[in-house]
């Protein structure tokens, strides 16, 4: 075992203060989506700031300008950045996570005041907003420093750290200054090695995991207009072409009732599963009943475990979102809506790009809507989107981290991918060229973003261990 | 000529006075669905009845009782009701009308004040709210009064008026009230022999119309759910069987490109047009061209200018009107809606009824549905409807309402049934059991409903003396 004893035994027997730390984190509301709350999220910054500076970490607050929310004009929150060690003979690692969190109010349905962490005993959780996203995660690598500061024990390997303030609002001005620094002589991010970044979650509450990918995204609008203004169905109805019946058609055209992706060339473009990966997914501790579970209905589209989670994990998804445009409230408006924007998107994995699916997307929906003979106007527009992102989970990072669980949890980690994006995670990667390692903290009940966000006290604690051990791994891993 | 020389130049004479009577009733903004307008839509009540006493008539304010509005206990604005003559050698009409007006700011974009009526005397057009809809073409009946009264002429016929305050706001508490009073042994209705309403309008800016037909409606909303709530697109994109899937594809099979209903059934329970019938629309003074100009672009469904307008008027329609639950706003949020709503209506004529359709669709979707395999749920619910209305044509009152359009306008008068539907229609022919004709005062441009509404001086002018002189033929077509 590659970590010592005396730093595990420090994580134990100072569990109630760590607690306490996390509790005082929670105590700062700083939603960063929210301009009421700013100068909250600048001050969870300055505790963080301080925190790393009382266990040796060198720290620097990063100006990365302003920005307008909600008609107002806003100072963004400083990224605050770290470094602790500067052995050449020792890897370097960068840590990322963030310190603000998404709105919460008691009257949304929390058990208890969201800004205050509240101690489950009886069940062992620890309830609170950013808890588990992503307060608990960056209170454990400052444990793990206070740890090592306190027995005066040297980290096994250098740090970086990269913490945000702006996660939850677009991560505003973070890729602008990654980009920029990586290209400096004295970069903030010279020498590292990898990236880890404990920022998401197991895939239920049973199995740690590593995570090794996730999807991309395309987001398109098509566009049906016809009228020059909304008609009455009455007067208009079986007179002219109406968009809404083009556009439900072409929507129809797009995806199946099975997920599959009806856009010629996008499913053909991702090579099946081989011997090897079809077994991950098949070693994945998740069930068709945590999959219903957690959508919280019966409605998986297979009894095939692999394949419902490789249809999430490594499969790309379309999904149609909705119409702008149209008649959305309540009640029976008798309008034939004159222009149409059906919104949908189709998550990516390699080798899928938007770049190399936008065109595909484009000449399909053109063909389709020229077979209509329909008088009204059709366009596709590309609202934004986002490249997938695949690692090598058989680097060293991901061995150390393997390692650590083993050691901590005693059981072999999930390999898992995640459906959704975490934008930074390909910024790192593509900026610094280095492995990126996704390792979360918390379980798939957590409920980031939700009512009676929690974290597990054992998740806190046997966290904070895998983040200390997974260091050791990494030296133990790495040496000559 | 049945109308009396006198008459038609009391009519002319008086136009400056029967415009600035016109003004009077524009300036009393009576608008229904706003609580703040309540009592104004009285004090036009007031205004009307003033108005038909001042010329003789005996009227009656029938309390309906109160609704709420915007969570707001409301009293209903009064039924007004008036008779004049009891002549049993002479037809007694029923005429009805409304004094309640649509919303209007001038910030919506009016060339002028709303509520006052703007005599544009280069265009010949009065600008106001309500100038078409509908007090024009009761200050019109006023006027015919005025005219009498003032020559000391007896009229024609013996008139029942029903004049409504609600008629923008749903009519609420008119079907209740006729219903009642017709079973009632002194009804204000008994002995009537015809109804005659204006409050439609001409096809187009050329030539005067007697509608005989209107559409009933049939509204649905198509409810499909499956997870438990909203769920991220990638988290479950390609795990689960998603609702907008399953909806789209099912609305893509209500309707086709070319307007034909697909749920089996529909349009087949229509019979073809006859040669005599064909002959009416292949008549009807209305191009292409209009509806394109009326639509705002080139999208009519054919270049046939009959098949267009028997798509409208005497064929079933399907229109798809949006959806609720689903993602409407601008923007890209990756959803999937949990719960959607698709809205369709199908507007019926004879022998159509929500009774004979709503089996149809039903079937048809929940067969449809089943072919999907999807294990989300699926249920068809009918949200409200009102059965179509066709008039004999022939009968004595269109005939003299078609004698009376030639005489004043030197044409011969369109027979159109209109796409839409006015419930009160429909109620008083199956109350009464009498013919109803609806004799419109207005063009097909006059944006009732619209900003900038107006109603042409040659509409209001001639309009009047076509009310009279439709009495004056009533008289002469049907002596014994």
């Amino acid at each position: 075992m590659a970590a010592p004893t005396d730093f595990l035994n420090y994580i134990d027997s100072n569990k109630d203060s760590f607690i306490d730390r996390l509790a005082k984190a929670v105590e700062i509301p700083g939603v960063s989506g929210d301009p009421a709350r700013r100068e909250d999220v600048f001050r969870m910054g300055d505790f963080l700031d301080a925190e790393l500076k009382k266990y040796g970490v060198e720290t620097k607050r990063v100006d990365i300008g302003t920005h307008t929310m909600e008609g107002e004009q806003l100072k963004l929150p400083p990224l605050v950045l770290g470094r602790i060690g500067n052995d050449s003979s020792k890897k370097t690692l960068l840590i990322y996570g963030h310190f603000d969190v998404q709105p919460a109010f008691k009257s949304d349905g929390w058990k208890y005041e969201p800004f205050k962490l509240t101690r489950e005993d009886e069940t062992g959780k620890l309830y609170g907003r950013g808890s588990t996203d992503d307060k608990g995660p960056i209170m454990g690598w400052v444990n793990v420093l206070e740890a090592h500061s306190k027995l005066q024990k040297p980290l096994p390997v250098n740090i970086r750290f990269c913490f945000e303030g702006m996660e939850e609002s677009g991560s505003e001005g973070l890729d602008e200054f990654i980009l920029e620094e990586v290209k400096k002589q004295d970069s903030w991010f010279k020498g590292v090695d990898a990236v880890c970044i404990s920022d998401n979650y197991w895939l239920n509450t049973r199995t740690p995991c590593l995570t090794y990918g996730l999807r991309g995204i395309a987001y398109y609008k098509l566009n049906i207009s016809g009228p020059g203004a909304d008609l009455h169905s009455g007067v208009f109805g079986r007179m002219v072409h109406e968009p809404m019946t083009d556009l439900v058609l072409l929507m129809s055209k797009l995806v199946d009732q099975n997920g599959k992706i009806l856009v010629p060339g996008v499913d053909e473009m991702v090579a099946p599963a081989d011997a090897e990966e079809q077994a991950i997914y098949e070693r994945l501790d998740y069930s068709i009943e945590d999959v219903e579970t957690s959508a919280g209905a019966a409605i998986a589209l297979s009894d095939n475990k692999a394949e419902v989670l490789m249809g999430r994990m490594r499969s790309p998804s379309l999904s149609l979102h909705g119409i702008e445009g149209a008649f959305y409230g309540v009640g029976a408006k008798t309008v034939i809506p004159a222009k149409v924007g059906g919104k949908f998107s189709i998550r990516l994995v390699p080798p899928q790009t938007p770049d190399n699916i936008t065109p595909l997307v484009e000449k399909y929906l053109n063909a389709e809507f020229k077979k209509l003979g329909s008088k009204n106007k059709m366009n596709v527009e590309y609202l934004h989107g986002g490249k997938p992102w695949v690692e090598d989970h058989k680097h060293w990072s991901y061995e150390a981290a393997r390692r650590a669980t083993e050691t901590i949890y005693k059981q072999t980690p999930d390999y898992t991918r995640e459906g959704g994006s975490i934008p930074v995670t390909l910024t790192f990667a593509e900026a610094l060229g280095v492995n990126v390692l996704l390792l979360p903290m918390g379980r798939g009940d957590d409920g980031a973003h939700s009512t009676n966000e929690k974290l597990d006290i054992s998740n806190y604690i046997e966290g904070t261990k895998l983040l200390g051990t997974y260091l050791y791994e990494v030296e133990a891993g790495t040496k000559a």
